[in-house]
């Protein structure tokens, strides 16, 4: 359970010699977290985290889809099951505990449980009331709150994620405590995700342009209506401290149709009688909408395409969205991105970060896009390949065509507060061995691999977030 | 030729110490051979093996392919040619032996060479008479005839693979053996391959559904008589030891068509008269069949898609099947399983091994998918990534995502009986030398590395396939 | 800025010790350069190749597509623009040369800077003028004219590209002062590059027709008279040195359509009333066509697929072509291929090479396809994955199931003459380093390692393209 020093580092001595004194240098640097899913109310309200079962278990789909895979009902956890005993669904996961060997997750509540919370024996099912205990315990005192952890982990700025029908009270909470006088100083900015009113196949997306309609004061069900609408919560959104969209599509796929063409697909979308490819066609074209908005109000446009969502249909329809169901799915840039780009692909002042579930892309098409397009720049490892694997891959596969410089540093993406100084370190690390592998080799010199360390811990996340 | 002792292991020192502890706890292992191509006859009849060019180089499209692909007639080696001399056809085979540097035949090869045959020369031009003899020789003493390789091997249990129109006649006389006052005990069980009475393309397809009639009484013309003698069969085969079936189809499609339709359907391609898209539909629908009866039956399923069988035309037409003409193709999952898994996907008692010839989607679909779904599991590295590069590529790929709990250890799939302990040997090498790594890195302890190593060589592969 | 000696060998102890003493022994061998596109006018004419910027900066788009990606207007490196100032264009490399950190283009330069002109200080802004004045001297003087330079290369064999509509006036002269008495003996040859007759998308591509009727005296208009022109001009290419054809269709698509459907076809391509399916399928009719003619004059064929042309047509409408838009798109082989392969595959005297900018194929397409068919080879890691990762990620991936012996040794495919023994030390070293790995973990003998290097730099090369 004690953390080795020398974790994640390549094995050979030369190597790992020059990973540990790039990984001195940037080991301690504030964490710049610029995309991820936390919940602004926690900073908002500041009140206790709750149980280690509540808080580590159950909201971390990373967690029990392993423990689902293996058999084990959801119900015993909790999830969907209000009477189930914290406690015992705590043992479950002690129980299984060796099922996560060789994971992320393994390597992340490892750390929560040294780091932040003292443990010093394995969890496993002998220790499993201890660490329940001690866990819940700890959350209960003040310096376990969300604002002093947000302190201790030494955030600099955090971004979450909002819908255009959220009226971010909580970040105007945060926001009058940071102007107060002593008041807490932390950063919490949002990002405007606006899919449940760009995506027709949304549940509930006629009524969402409803609400849409109401909060803005524009007619949601005419296209000029709509997109002033978007321009409306954009701004406000900017206010509220966002630097960037995000777009959760099933496809990269953009289009450009022209003013008429757009109007009338909205028609036909906001009539409720469309195609699936309508929709595909339609969320095509809002990308490219979007684009034009950030053209002019500055926004970083973030695009996280290929996700299969809620693929299990039994357990969607009993357990609802994101119960680790989501599977990814080949995805096509080079195509899809087309008509954006034709249109806006060498504006400077434009930024596009893309992501993906489809490692195949790396090499073959973001990096050469990315390499190319003055406005694209390239996410780090997503989602499952947020893991020490997936980051040598993304490294390896995409620094030699796209350049240090067309990345944008490391995102932690979680909901997990918990475990963000992990999620940072296990990049830091890594990052780190791939650059001491490049001085070892003789391919950059040891003060480039410096200066590059600091770059993708620290650098090019703000400088690409304009943070 | 004298096999190195550390061969396959990471060269870094610290990583090979590690490896060798590791190894030398798993070397020793029964084998465990759950899928296979070995023929029952052999250990039926216990008869000795022939000489060596027809033991070991005829049968091995692995090995033959690579020489025709240099120019190489397969006339010259005896393929279609009851004429060729096997010493000038073993000749040939050791004039080219360089073509195989680098490749798993090679490391094949040189075990049987060496281990079974105690050849202490390289294979070459001037070595292949003496080669040809002493194999030639030593293949017609007692103690090389099948049952005795056997149990040198310390094989445990080991399957082949029959189709439902097999009578099973060697498996049975195996098994009167084994029950036998002294009898041999070597336990040979088989598996329920029916793609010969599924694959509507598949050459005399009408013909087998008669002699399927004949075999089970049934009237295989009608869909529900069709799917009566698949049952009965099925527990034929479960009561010779089958503990699961095995598809080879061209793509993993699945589909969930309701009875009416899929009886019309059936009809359709009981008349002959069908599309290529119909006779996809109807493996798809099979698929989904055969999921519903490994429910009541509890046989584990697995599904090995995506080879382009007999790519060659003219060679095909020629010389026949298995001709080291088949090649992989492009594999998706996502929405191919979806109809099984919506109807089956969660029932904790259905076991799905897939495997894949595209690694493209180890990462991208198949560990997400095993990761979540209980009813599935990842089998090991396939056909011609069964090899050194091909298993690491496999761990670094799947476990972040899947852990090594949804896998279910090595299958050698092999015709090549001498081989397959040195196959098993390149798994359990290559599997210490990446948990090694994963332990120098500090990613997991060294026990649990141990416990692991046992897991992967064969806890696994028992519990999976029920054994 | 001083070259490492141990730059690109793995670092390893072991690996690295037999990686020196493998690349030793290949070093000095002459470079065999026999795809690529360097301009046959520097070896005619011999005359100097004028500034640091017009030879290594504004030809190269693998060094401007970098600048390009981060913001640089291209029209400042004086692209599409003859009034910038070299000075200030090689200024702006030198800002921005932290760009290509872990980069191929950077090892390339370096190279060139240290090993050509000699310099020791790092391009960057201080030394910017230093290296302009320097290089832009140096290549004034005699030791720098292209044929100086060929031979302090010690390259063997140079081919160049050319299309049927060029008179090859350079390779002509060039074969006249190899024939003078005391002339100059370096050896360049053309090859058969027909893009501009085959693909009836290609720009002016009707005009082509007219102009290789007037060269050919056959009427290109009618499919007899047209592919009578081919077979000419390719015995033409042949005298001038030729033994290879190129082909960069979008995709490696093949068709076998029979004479009357391919007359019936070229008639509608000729009509210039033709779909995008028709272009693409004539395509595929005339790789089958050209593979026919190979058959009767032994070139070998090369096909190189799978990019996307001028993806920035904002770009491609102001610069024109090769601008750094060209994008690698998904490949199939498998299905694509079978047309041609049916008809010709078995031939033991056709030689195909095969190239791919998709590295999902190689493991699970190509190295299969290479492994069979005996008119089947792989060319080297192409454009992009020109680079170490790129090449190791070749290695590791085709070696296991397709061999060494079904490759054809490395292609430099550069206009960048300056850089290409740089390119083909890069490959030399990581092909080293690969050998030295299987060595160090016991999978081939160190002299088949050795034996291996000389094959891969020099004699491969050499017997696949029938030099």
């Amino acid at each position: 359970m004690e953390l080795h020093p020398d974790r994640l580092f390549p094995s050979d001595p030369t190597i790992r010699n020059i990973a540990r004194s790039l990984y001195a240098s940037v080991a301690n640097l504030p964490i710049v977290s610029p995309h991820g899913h936390t919940d602004p109310a926690w900073f908002a309200s500041n009140a206790p985290f709750g149980n280690a079962t509540d808080l580590l278990l159950k909201p971390d789909h990373y967690v029990f889809r392993m423990l689902y895979s293996q058999g084990v009902p959801l119900e015993s956890l909790g999830i969907g099951n209000g009477d189930a005993d914290p406690r015992n669904a705590w043992r479950i996961l002690a129980e299984h505990y060796h099922l996560f060997r060789g994971t992320p997750s393994r390597m992340w509540l490892d750390w929560v449980f040294s780091e932040v919370f003292g443990m010093t024996a394995q969890l496993d099912a002998g220790t499993s009331d201890l660490y329940f205990d001690t866990i819940t315990d700890r959350l209960a005192s003040d310096d376990f709150r969300p604002r002093a952890l947000f302190d201790r982990y030494q955030i600099e700025v955090i971004a979450t994620t909002e819908s255009p029908l959220d009226a971010l009270d909580h970040h105007a909470s945060i926001r009058a405590e940071n102007q107060k006088a002593g008041g807490w100083q932390g950063r919490v900015i949002t990002a405007y995700r606006p899919d449940t009113v760009v995506d027709p196949e949304f549940e509930g997306f006629a009524d969402n342009l409803g609400r849409l309609s109401d909060l803005t004061g524009e007619d949601c069900f005419n296209w000029q209506g709509y997109l002033a609408a978007h321009r409306q919560r954009r701004a406000f959104f900017k206010d509220m401290g966002a630097t960037s969209t995000d777009h959760g599509h099933p496809t990269p796929r953009t289009a450009d149709l022209g003013a008429d063409s757009a109007k009338a697909l909205f028609g036909k979308i906001c009539s409720g009688e469309f195609t699936a490819q309508e929709a595909e066609i339609f969320r095509a074209q809002m990308l490219t909408e979007m684009a034009a908005m950030s053209v002019d109000d500055g926004l970083v446009m973030q695009i996280h395409p290929g996700s299969f969502r809620n693929h299990n249909d039994p357990l969607f329809r009993r357990f609802g969205r994101d119960k680790g169901a989501d599977i990814p799915m080949r995805t096509e840039f080079v195509a899809n991105l087309k008509p954006l780009l034709d249109r806006f692909g060498n504006d400077r002042d434009l930024s596009i970060i893309l992501f993906t579930l489809d490692e195949s892309v790396y090499s073959r098409e973001l990096a050469p896009l990315a390499g190319h397009y003055p406005c694209l720049k390239l996410g780090p490892a997503w989602w499952f390949h947020d893991s020490p694997e997936g980051m040598r891959r993304f490294r390896h596969m995409t620094t030699e065509t796209a350049g240090f410089y067309n990345m944008v540093g490391f995102n932690d993406d979680t909901r997990a507060f918990l475990s963000i100084p992990a999620r940072h370190d296990v990049a830091r690390r890594i990052d780190c061995g791939f650059l001491a592998q490049l001085v070892a080799e003789h391919r950059i010199a040891d003060w480039e691999a410096a200066e590059l360390a600091h770059d993708l811990t620290y650098r090019l996340a703000k400088k690409a977030y304009r943070l």
